[in-house]
């Protein structure tokens, strides 16, 4: 049986927060609509302490959203999760994230303070949210590289104080996929009661790992994905909703699927991206506008004879209008005979040879040649 | 005892043949240069029989650096050896490129062939390319779909016939990390000569996972990686040389290094960036504008007490100058008191919270704040 990996969309929170991608709270009121139609199980709209146009857009998008979880961020602090229970207060699904550093580096380094004062803090956060409400997550930030044998307990401590999820997070995106496998299944094995409670990934990319951890994380028995639109977030940024959705469409016999709606996937990354001003490369997997385009002879010519010598997702599948066909000198006579049967012509094989070698010629100066080109070359090669 | 990875380039073949990326023999010659600065072992330069222009981008290319091998490709076809084997005369160390499908998808639906028959045409072109150059590397294309016990004779034979390197792609970046370990061990452990070459990883990205494939080939005995600037190439692209190399470099108890120079990824990634006119997005791994910028609250606050609590790797390490603290409304107060001290301002706790307020309210209007923001800000609130 399949089972069934919940989608924590951290778009408008984490990806929201990076230089450049501030939103007004309607901007973030039309985007979790998308996500909503989109499919995803939990929206994080926000940090609410931060700022009072935070603290609305989450109050909004909370009123905008009915089937989602929507879902606010704190630290462990009383006046956050205060603050994050009063933005929620509209959602009919709402749920408050709390959470503290877990490695010894933020132990240290960030909070002065010992293992047993971090479980102490976390423990009381969880308790002060289920005050408010049921649902409650807990991030132990940095998971990546805390103590393992640490982590375990924590884990532990914080699903008796009625944590519901539990994020193990790649803080720094450091980990290797191999790693996260043994150690999301360390935490399944040593957690008592684990059963109580999902455990969470949110990987960052700073070594382009994130999206083969959180898979990793899934073989290992994380049962939710905290991913963002296009891979935005902090620094090098988060793991792609698209590439996590698609992975597990296209691997079918892993046994996992999420609830998303893949066709929309292009359509909300060019929302994404025009609304937050950040262009997404064209070598992006998936949403990238060169993803589904084939431009090297050997290519086309295999594209051309059966599509899946080179796709493995057709392009509708994920809301694209076509694979793209792209002539240039590193085209071959097969994708040049195509396009130029398709704008009506018709010769044989050796005129073929030498409009071929214009072709070259000419693809070597202009770099791509698109049908206009090709209109005018064929008008030239006859005339010659 | 550290073992070394070969770095084989190919953002002068599979990068460049991308649509929009064609490069003159005049930047591919400057490209090549900065390629040998930066310490790469080998440099794809391009497919000579593809087109006039490219035959002269090898040419010129081979002769213009002297540390690197000079590679070109060919397909597994006499005229494409001839054609390679010729413009890379020049080349103090040249290698030819040669190879055909492997996977049952290609061998059927690209080439109307049998197994034998690609293995016997796989075999004969080898032996052609071993009358020209000592160095011949094989690709079996999409490897990733290719019969394991099928793939393993393929091996074995063109090793036999004098193949130095066997290259075996996910050409449509299909597998899993996990998966890619596990068949990488099969032919590590099952080709009776596999000691008499190297096996090299050539991964695509479409499904997000280049990167991790490529890690999980090199953890099961792969030696060489085959790997672009930026991750440009075919769709979704290559593996990102600028990740593999940093992956190695940070987590040192693999055992694994390269000769890259790491403080020139980030200006030959602007180099390759600007010459082909593909921008990188911001929230790309190393490389992005924003892959070293901290702006949340939470944080700015941990990377100011202590960096590693947020970078495990230094700007500096990869060529970029600074981390970048950018002041949104989500950025916490002690960003905020660090940047106007840095400006030359003092102010007690409780003025901090009032110009903290008043900078938040400005942030929710004009999303990112600047020095010139802040000086402003700073005289509304002292004359307020």
């Amino acid at each position: 049986m399949s089972q069934k990996i919940y989608v924590f969309d951290t778009t408008l929170r984490d990806g929201e927060q990076v230089p450049g991608c501030q939103l007004t709270t309607d901007e973030k009121v039309m985007i979790a609509k998308e996500l909503e139609k989109l499919g995803v199980d939990i929206i994080e709209a926000g940090f609410p302490i931060s700022s009072p146009g935070d603290f609305r857009s989450v109050v909004e998008v909370s009123k905008a959203v009915t089937e989602p979880t929507v879902c606010a961020l704190s630290r462990a602090v009383k006046g956050d999760i205060d603050a994050a229970a009063e933005a929620l207060k509209f959602a009919k699904r709402p749920r408050i994230h709390t959470g503290i550093g877990a490695s010894d580096i933020h132990i240290k380094h960030k909070f002065n303070s010992t293992r047993d004062q971090i479980i102490e803090q976390g423990v009381a956060a969880v308790k002060h949210a289920k005050k408010y409400v049921e649902d409650v997550e807990f991030y132990a930030e940095d998971s990546g590289r805390a103590d393992l044998e640490f982590l375990a307990r924590l884990t532990d401590a914080v699903i008796k104080a009625g944590a519901t999820v539990v994020n193990l997070p790649d803080t720094t995106g450091y980990v290797l996929p191999n790693e996260m496998f043994e150690r999301i299944s360390y935490i399944m094995n040593n957690v008592p009661n684990i059963d109580k409670a999902i455990i969470s990934m949110h990987n960052h990319n700073d070594l382009g790992l994130a999206t083969a951890n959180t898979i990793a994380g899934i073989q290992a028995g994380a049962r939710q994905v905290e991913v963002t639109i296009n891979g935005i977030g902090e620094r090098a940024g988060n793991t792609s909703l698209e590439e996590i959705a698609m992975i597990l469409k296209v691997h079918k016999t892993l046994g996992y699927h999420t609830n998303i709606e893949s066709t929309m996937l292009a359509p909300i990354s060019n929302l994404v991206s025009s609304t937050m001003r950040m262009p997404v490369q064209a070598n992006k997997a998936i949403v990238g506008s060169n993803a589904f385009a084939h431009s090297s002879g050997i290519h086309q010519d295999g594209f051309l004879k059966h599509t899946e010598n080179y796709e493995i997702i057709s392009p509708q599948e994920v809301g694209v209008d076509k694979s793209l066909i792209v002539l240039t000198a590193r085209s071959g006579r097969h994708a040049l005979k195509h396009r130029l049967e398709k704008l009506g012509y018709k010769f044989e094989k050796a005129e073929l040879d030498h409009i071929y070698s214009r072709f070259l010629d000419l693809a070597d100066r202009i770099k791509e040649v698109n049908d206009k080109d090709l209109v005018l070359l064929m008008k030239e090669t006859v005339t010659a």
